[in-house]
């Protein structure tokens, strides 16, 4: 049989969403590469999972610049409910400016107007100035189609490694890793 | 007042912990570079807060040998309780072996003996067998004090950069900045 590390991550994911204590199964931590060359990251919601690898989303932030720059990502998820983690590592794949819009369409309209509202990451004297912002932009696309922002991408990520790691309190983690060797993928057991 | 994010975290830390209805509030993702060059990262709990950062624990391991390449880190909470994520990014300094020896003494049994049982990353055959490995320590150690294996160490994350982070779903996230410049620190917000 095929080893499938993407088919196993939908299964948990799955299995996570229906445990319902879970409020944001889809949140993991995203890692890059800073632009100083330490390490960054942060905590987001991922988009979707293809037969190609896992959907993120950002405005023009300080995480576009970094993936621009250093195309490599971890995505870790940390499912407590279930006592599992996956270790996602890969590659970003910038996608089509129709597999932008295309995205950017199926988002809630509070994702789209937050999108035009904020300038993710830029320094704000007052925090509360980004929600007069919202408000002008709900008015502006009042009953209209709210276009895509210029700045606005979605990203794949291509896995090149997963580690399926499920902790039992009282017993041992197990720790199954798969890693792609050309096009195909290998397993192995590694130690907790 | 002079500021002082180390504070600020453990204030965060501590209401986290008394919420009660997050079972490991001490969980972070540790990102590093991989020895590839490309971002790694994983759960793990961190030991503890001192005036002067945040101090992790490893026993020999990926992460350990990732850590003595490039001394720089990244330590990311999420806490969905009370909606709030906490981004900390520092350099990672060695500690002495009397204060490697002193966290070692502080661990619980099972973690000691975990220490010794396990050849963290390295490839098994057989995911049970770390509990024979496990089991034959709790017996050479029986009524012994265990010392610190020689392949274990604390570090001590020295913190260069905090982002505190509020979100209310109803309205918008909050987003407060500290960086360090020289020896004091600077504080801005920024945009979500």
């Amino acid at each position: 049989m095929k080893l499938d590390p993407l088919k196993k991550f939908t299964e948990w994911l799955d299995k996570e969403k229906k445990h319902g204590q879970n409020k944001m199964p889809t949140a993991c931590c995203l890692s890059t590469i800073g632009l100083d060359g330490a390490p960054n990251a942060r905590y987001m919601s991922i988009k979707g999972v293809t037969d190609k690898g896992i959907i993120i989303t950002g405005v023009s932030s300080v995480k576009g610049e970094e993936m621009n720059k250093t195309p490599k990502v971890a995505l870790t998820f940390w499912w407590p409910t279930n006592f599992r983690q996956v270790r996602i590592r890969g590659n970003v794949i910038n996608l089509s400016e129709e597999d932008d819009n295309k995205i950017f369409d199926s988002c809630d309209e509070r994702i789209k107007l937050i999108s035009w509202a904020s300038n993710q990451s830029k320094e704000i004297n007052d925090p509360f100035k980004i929600e007069k912002s919202f408000k002008q932009y709900s008015k502006n696309f009042a009953n209209k189609t709210i276009p895509k922002p210029k700045h606005w991408h979605a990203y794949l990520i291509e896995p090149e490694y997963f580690e399926f790691m499920e902790l039992d309190p009282k017993a041992f983690q197990i720790r199954l890793v798969f890693s792609k060797c050309e096009q195909s993928w290998e397993k192995k057991y590694i130690q907790p």
